[in-house]
């Protein structure tokens, strides 16, 4: 997040952190966001087939509840996955313990957990701090602070973006973590945007459907799916302001957000040195730009070029011609920064010197066009650098 | 090649190399395998909609000849790809006067180049050493091992592979080049396997896409398929043994070939300090265990971790479970080495020291079983290393 930027707080929400001892650094690692009476929910999970107790246990919970949500309760340091019926057990005795605390049912605690894979969960030093915990929740920006910085593992900055609605009647905030996986074991983005408008669940899930596909879904740090990944819509309804009034403007609010928490976690990417703004255009379908956009930006070959501002576009057509669309490589042609070195598959005249300064910014924008159709789509995505391979390749076990 | 392995010399070839100046390092770079009138050949070429030039005229040429080759003319320092109607007309000129001077059809010269990517091809200086190339063939183990050398890039030794056939009475010998992408712009894949034995071109065709998908098909160092890729087999039939006799043999001699030739590769691929021998078993098919294989042998977070020998099953269960096929966590399990690590897709107790250890060995396997049904594979894959980085980050342009 920018520093300068405003945050505004959603109406029916209050915050805590603490420290239970999951991290061995003794950082804080247990949060809880606490929703008001009317709060409703839409989820949206990791699709990779190996998910964490958290994600099974929320799933479920959402379905009984019908999308109503009171309590969220996020731990870090350990993600509660590949631990077998022992972690569902665990994850179910946490939210019946914040369930019996807060005095709402258990269906309506949704848990989170983020941290080291296949490691039994600490039911016990969760359990036990849930109510001083609780204890100490409060409304403040500070307090949500302190949340957005609990749920970290090993981000290097806490992530938030925040919007007024209807000229400041109501508003949206966003918190998220998630920077790849940059210790051995650790994975996992988590998001939760917090609204006072009024929605219902059915509503909530539409529009969060959509701001995903064009924000948690088109960017990429190594290609990993978490088993943990999560984003969570809450909205109160505490503004009084119904959504049906300010659709238009609330899905543009919801994208706004995500984009921005995702813009924030593919920069704070481990060992990301540049973000590159890879847009695919002229494609037939979205998903065959998507598709597209993946091939090249899990390419190692693209990346390490990418690492080294090298604008070797030789490597970009590779992967985009391994990528299973029926490309025609004639209609191909690639632009680096704000120069084409690229047509119809063959070399053009550029200055090669000034392609690398541009991919040497924080930011630059590749733009592969494949001359089938319109549609196109951005994709946020980063170079591999050494630092990467270092840090995941630190002997942990 | 293992040094003290015995090179066997099929009878009908003869091999030369020279400095033709394409390479600016002044080592050879232009090689010529001559064949005897009788030769019958198959080519498998990269899946890539990228394709270079030399592809492009090896297919059409190979079905104008119905499958007789009798001469292959290699380039290395330029691949002659994303060059456009100028680089096609250049390869048609080189196998036009290699064509003359052998006083053979055009269509029976195959050409491969291999090297940098959409820098024009250097025509001239190819077609001027034609002469000088082809006036200094031998059929002596030196000049295949001068062919061997000429037609490496940046691979840090020459790859070879042979095996006797019939008693002595025929053999097979195979060629290779390919390491990853080191250098920046510089790929492929190139592969000549050589047998005295005759045979059809249909009967080679259908022997090598065989011994292809259990060698070739089945390794990976990073994920990235080469716009020039190009596995070649020819058959002189100087031996005057029919393939018909020893089919059993000959497949058996092919496939040996093959896989000493893949796994040279990867060995030698950029950066690779651990070769991993990945096993996916009891999959309900073959191509189902292969995108298994391939989704584990993607994922960075898995190689990096194979860079710190670290036995972290949660990225290899992480990687299966986002590979697309429908697995059932409850029924995985992972062995590092010769221990069961995860059972279920929940920790076993295992010797993690140990783990680690056999991981740091320059070989280790590592077994995923999905518990759908008996299909397997074996899949060669390799870490990833902050070399690989280094090597592929340079700047180059």
């Amino acid at each position: 997040m920018n520093a300068s930027e405003r945050m505004f707080l959603p109406k029916g929400f209050q915050f805590s952190a603490i420290t239970a001892g999951i991290k061995a650094s003794g950082r804080p690692d247990l949060a809880l966001i606490a929703a008001g009476p009317s709060t409703r929910a839409a989820a949206v999970f990791t699709k990779n087939l190996i998910v964490a107790a958290p994600l099974e246990v929320a799933r479920t919970s959402l379905k009984t509840a019908r999308g109503r949500v009171r309590a969220v309760v996020v731990n870090s340091g350990n993600a509660n996955c590949a631990t077998g019926p022992a972690g569902l057990r665990a994850c179910k005795a946490v939210c019946a313990e914040m369930a019996r605390l807060l005095k709402v049912k258990a269906s309506e605690v949704f848990p989170s957990s983020t941290g080291i894979i296949g490691v039994p969960f600490p039911t016990e030093k969760v359990t036990s701090h849930l109510q001083p915990l609780l204890a100490s929740v409060g409304s403040s920006i500070d307090d949500l602070r302190r949340f957005a910085n609990a749920i970290l593992t090993t981000d290097t900055c806490s992530k938030m973006a925040s919007v007024p609605l209807v000229s400041g009647r109501a508003c949206m905030t966003g918190v998220a973590k998630g920077s790849g996986m940059i210790h051995p074991q650790l994975a996992t983005m988590l998001v939760y945007v917090m609204t006072d408008v009024a929605a219902s669940a059915a509503e909530l899930d539409k529009c969060l459907r959509e701001a995903c596909d064009e924000s948690f879904n088109v960017m990429s740090v190594d290609g990993d799916t978490s088993t943990n990944d999560t984003v969570l819509l809450l909205a109160s309804g505490e503004s009084g302001v119904p959504l049906y009034d300010v659709r238009k403007e609330f899905r543009a609010a919801l994208s706004h957000v995500c984009r921005s928490l995702a813009q924030q976690i593919v920069t704070d990417g481990e060992g990301v040195q540049h973000v590159i703004r890879l847009q695919i255009q002229e494609a037939k379908t979205r998903n065959e730009a998507l598709q597209v956009a993946r091939s090249i930006s899990h390419s190692l070959l693209v990346k390490t070029a990418w690492a080294g501002a090298d604008p070797n576009w030789g490597r970009i057509l590779a992967a985009a011609g391994r990528s299973g669309v029926r490309l025609d490589p004639k209609k191909i042609s690639v632009d680096i920064g704000d120069q084409t070195v690229c047509k119809g598959s063959v070399a053009c005249e550029f200055d090669a010197r000034r392609a690398h300064d541009q991919l040497s910014q924080s930011e630059c924008s590749v733009r592969v066009r494949l001359g089938r159709g319109k549609a196109a789509i951005e994709f946020l995505t980063t170079d591999l650098t050494s630092d990467y391979v270092r840090i995941n390749a630190d002997y942990s076990t």
